[in-house]
């Protein structure tokens, strides 16, 4: 990590968990040198004061956003409406771009202001960001210069659903995507919410309805096929890292059998290194599970079909910080830049944990 | 508890989690007192060892079955199939009978012999049992000497289910439960699925299809109005105790408002001492919380509506062994003997938790 | 609760978890009534919103302090040196007043200065507060009119080695009390440390040396006999509600066997409700354990003896919002007003929980 | 991973969660190849159902003991006890053994005889083992063919002391180890002590005295100068991996200041990649935190001194399952092989997790 033909890269945003996971997987990169990482409320403080578990693996210090130079690859990890505004800016730095943010996700800015109540700030670039799921668009994000990271319970619960509606196995709908979220997800920063004796041990229903990231999903199902009848509902559990997406699902043709949403499944994701079909018959862990994920960049899909009627029920799972965030940013890096697309995203994962 | 015209009941089946809960309440119930409690497996022993929060509380201590003596109610918590079998034996005993488990909960021996497997050894005495909902059959628990308490994922899903149903708002369905569950459900016995390493920080999905507990839910609710096409899955995550309902149900009328949601519940349910309805505007707690539910006999039900069509996400909460078990099957106790509905069952839980 | 000739007690500070707690147990007591509760952030909502295990149980809303009328007894859960400030006008409100805080529970101004770091601005009081342990002060406590309620950690602390100090089975030390804390007990304030990502799983050496509580356990145990070397580090675990201390001691004697502790602690705590002596042979819980007394106003006490060398280890536990604090302060309120000492806190606790 | 000039190793007893750990680093070490893994239990299985954060990374199945054929280096994970007597036939396979387990840890049978109960089978092969602890006897470990890796706590234990007692900062006692401790230490059997609704949020004191680790942490510092009076604690906390050690420790000179401790810990540490000195002034994570040291194989330690008299407290953080084990005999394995120390074993671990 560091040579002197290695990739320069920069990471605007860093203070949060993203960044630092983004940290994590980028100092032991064997093809990067990380230069420079932002953030305005730390600067000049060591990023291992921040993420602990870097002491010792790096001496680097927050910097501030104006004081980033040039470089060969620019993280954004900023809050929503952010990266748009400061766009020029990054293009004038680097040749590369990778936003870990919503800014450039949705294709057009209705969509962005249906969902996110504010108008786009620069309609004439969301045609120039490639959506970085790379099992569905390795070709595109090869060839890109600037990648739009989607949010961590689209990117699951497009994974999970997109064979499904491409090989027309699932149609109209109704679709259920019932999340299970960790509390990560939520930032660095303390609040009411993210209070340890309130949050520790609760079940609390944040999002029962109206949750944005059903515009990233519909978009990306839509270019599958048809877009079925979306809904979403998040529910805050005792977890720190991690999102199971419960989906419940009604096949087209209700005689279809597991088989048959096996093969879509595995035409699909035959050879691609980060997706794990798990339909296993026996063990505790026969089903996806976020726990067994933490730290890696795995999405776990499982099914079991309903023996009584056509309802399918579909599982995905994934650690929201690295397939959900830090680690699929590197898998879009490692295509955008040449490199082996698993580099520097080996770890298997723990167990017990 | 405990004086000279007490009512003498008894507990079959009391080493187990729900057996637990069953003998906290009745300890300090001021209407009764306990005669005995039975463990095949630790006959002999105290109670207090393996229900630690007793201790101090009670000298009692385990008894065979079979040297259960006369008594004025009778509390069952055996395995499935075990109640059936042995019923004439105890109803010999007891004038009243409550059973916890589900042997007589389904009202046809056909619909047992679909769900449970077996063919039903008293399809003669399925008729003389109240299936134990107070909120809905309160006149006839009231009358009633032979009670089947409900599943704890059926009472909290019929509870928050029925006046939708009754009223209908909600018809064709399909209506979707996803269940999160705590790990006291399972029960007292040890096994791999229990392990803490394994379990600890788990989402596991359990059950996807083919719960059981549809089967009361659609008996329900189909004597309510229609039955709606019922799909449940089974999540269990990171909590001992506790249960929340995640309902997916849709409108038979999109255009019907939150405000009509609202009175069909409150037509129901006012009064209703163990229900509370949870429509906050502000608050962490401002939908339904197992959390804060822990050691109570409520059931909290909330609802949202998504503006974006006519699904209705229902949130059902309760503590699995009181609502769930315990709990209710003293309500349904108080109500047979003309207590005071809530008596015994004032704790309020405990926040934060 | 509530009839004409009910105690009207009010609590100042209540929006906290001790003041929380303190409701819970006060609105469900027969003899009290609970006339205003203040707090000055959010005067004017209901007290459920903070408390939302209250939610039906009670319309009350906070009030600002300055609106408290006259009452019979009056709870302080105020800021440390903030109830000494306003003293006079408490005093001016109410005949008997309760201090959850720290500001009258130690002897000397001087004491208070060496831990606290300010000069105490009403010395002329000390002396009219009783300390508020019940097990060991009853009779001072039945006739007070003031008490100041000991810190959490320091009550299950003195209760663990009084009865050793006072039959001289330890005298010099060194006493090592290694205190395992909730989140609870770090208050309703988020803040970086209590948020949730951070705080989950962590085992936090939080105050590995300088622990205040030391200055009243050193006072409560010179006043035994000799005032032993004390040393308290504090660890967060992961856990909300609960204290385990593990005390490490050195009898002075080292022939002194585990028969002779046996008696010391039953001498002293014979007939005392809320003590359980816990040295059980057999089970899961043959040591005190915080996990099971969520809720309750216990404190277990439990040794064990090293059979090489004189070291005893004495293991204590409570629920530091309940026995830590607003329970004891009820308990204290109980036998201030000639009320049985253990009305309204006979909840004996949850298993499995 | 595997290639014809690998180190060829075997794990004997590799169904439990070190011996997980020690596949999940070996089968990503690149210089090692893992030909056989045993478990009579298990034998025909894929290694992946019991691991399951392995599959997808390995077809491995574990083959029966008797199975095993020759290789390079044998990794032993025994039950105490087995592999000294099975250990001719283990050294007919392999010229180089590293025991996971406790049979040749103590130097002497009498030690043996008197923690573990059993007279020692093979006492003629005590001293042909070396001590497994690198960062104390590397070059020992070098040149050693035969390793006994430490127990968890003894590790840990003897990091954060050896130093201090090495310098004669600390010499006659008493030496107080309070250990907090994860569930996967207990091992993957299920129990009562180990289900979940048991296990989950409890303070279990499980081994308040007669702590067998005190023998090997006794030998490990007599060596290094005088063995000071030593008294073990370990507490059962909400934790699946990881241990903190809180060491009560006094100095000899009450005079000795914090910077003295300090120079003791660098000298003895300097260069050693695996220990962490902690001693940070700001920040979350000043003290050492087993929370963010999961799956690496990091050793943290840090201190502080009471202002209060001659009290050190020493604060040692590991994952048990990989600086307490596997990560730990891969370390030796390592120097034992001329490989860079650290190969292997590079991960950093999470944050937050």
């Amino acid at each position: 990590m560091g040579s002197a033909d290695a990739l320069q890269v920069s990471i605007v945003g860093g203070s949060g968990y993203a960044g630092g996971e983004l940290l994590r997987i980028l100092l032991l990169h064997p093809r990067v040198r990380v230069r420079q990482v932002t953030s305005r409320r730390h600067a000049g403080l060591p990023v291992s004061l921040l993420h602990p578990n870097l002491r010792g693996l790096t001496d680097l210090a927050f910097v501030k956003p104006d004081e980033v130079g040039p470089c060969d690859l620019l993280f954004l990890g900023l809050p929503n409406g952010e990266s748009m505004r400061g766009m020029d800016g990054w293009l004038a730095r680097s040749p590369r771009i990778i936003d870990l943010g919503a800014d450039f996700r949705l294709k057009t800015p209705e969509a962005w202001k249906t969902w996110y109540g504010t108008d786009h700030a620069r309609p004439d670039l969301l045609g120039t960001f490639v959506y970085g799921v790379p099992e569905l668009y390795a070709d595109e994000i090869r060839s890109a210069t600037r990648v739009a990271g989607p949010g961590c319970e689209a990117i699951v619960s497009i994974l999970s659903l997109y064979p499904l509606v491409k090989t027309g196995l699932i149609k109209a709908g109704p679709v259920i995507i019932d999340a299970k979220m960790g509390s990560s997800q939520a930032g660095r920063a303390p609040s009411e919410s993210s209070h340890h004796p309130e949050r520790a041990g609760s079940v609390r229903s944040y999002k029962p309805t109206g949750h944005r990231h059903a515009a990233e999903i519909g978009q990306a199902l839509a270019a599958a096929g048809v877009e079925p009848a979306l809904h979403i509902s998040a529910t805050a559990i005792e977890m720190v890292r991690g999102i199971l997406v419960t989906i419940h699902a009604f096949l087209d043709d209700p005689a279809v059998g597991e088989k048959d949403v096996w093969q879509a499944y595995r035409r699909e994701y035959m050879g691609k290194p980060f997706v794990r079909i798990v339909k296993q018959s026996q063990g505790l862990y026969r089903y996806p599970e976020p726990k067994i994920l933490q730290g890696t960049n795995f999405c776990e899909i499982g099914f079991e079909k309903d023996v009584r009627g056509g309802r399918l029920v579909v599982l995905g799972a994934i650690d929201n910080l690295v397939k959900g965030t830090a680690g699929n940013a590197v898998q879009c890096m490692n295509l955008m830049c040449g490199f082996p697309e698993t580099l520097g995203l080996e770890f298997p994962g723990l167990h017990p944990v």
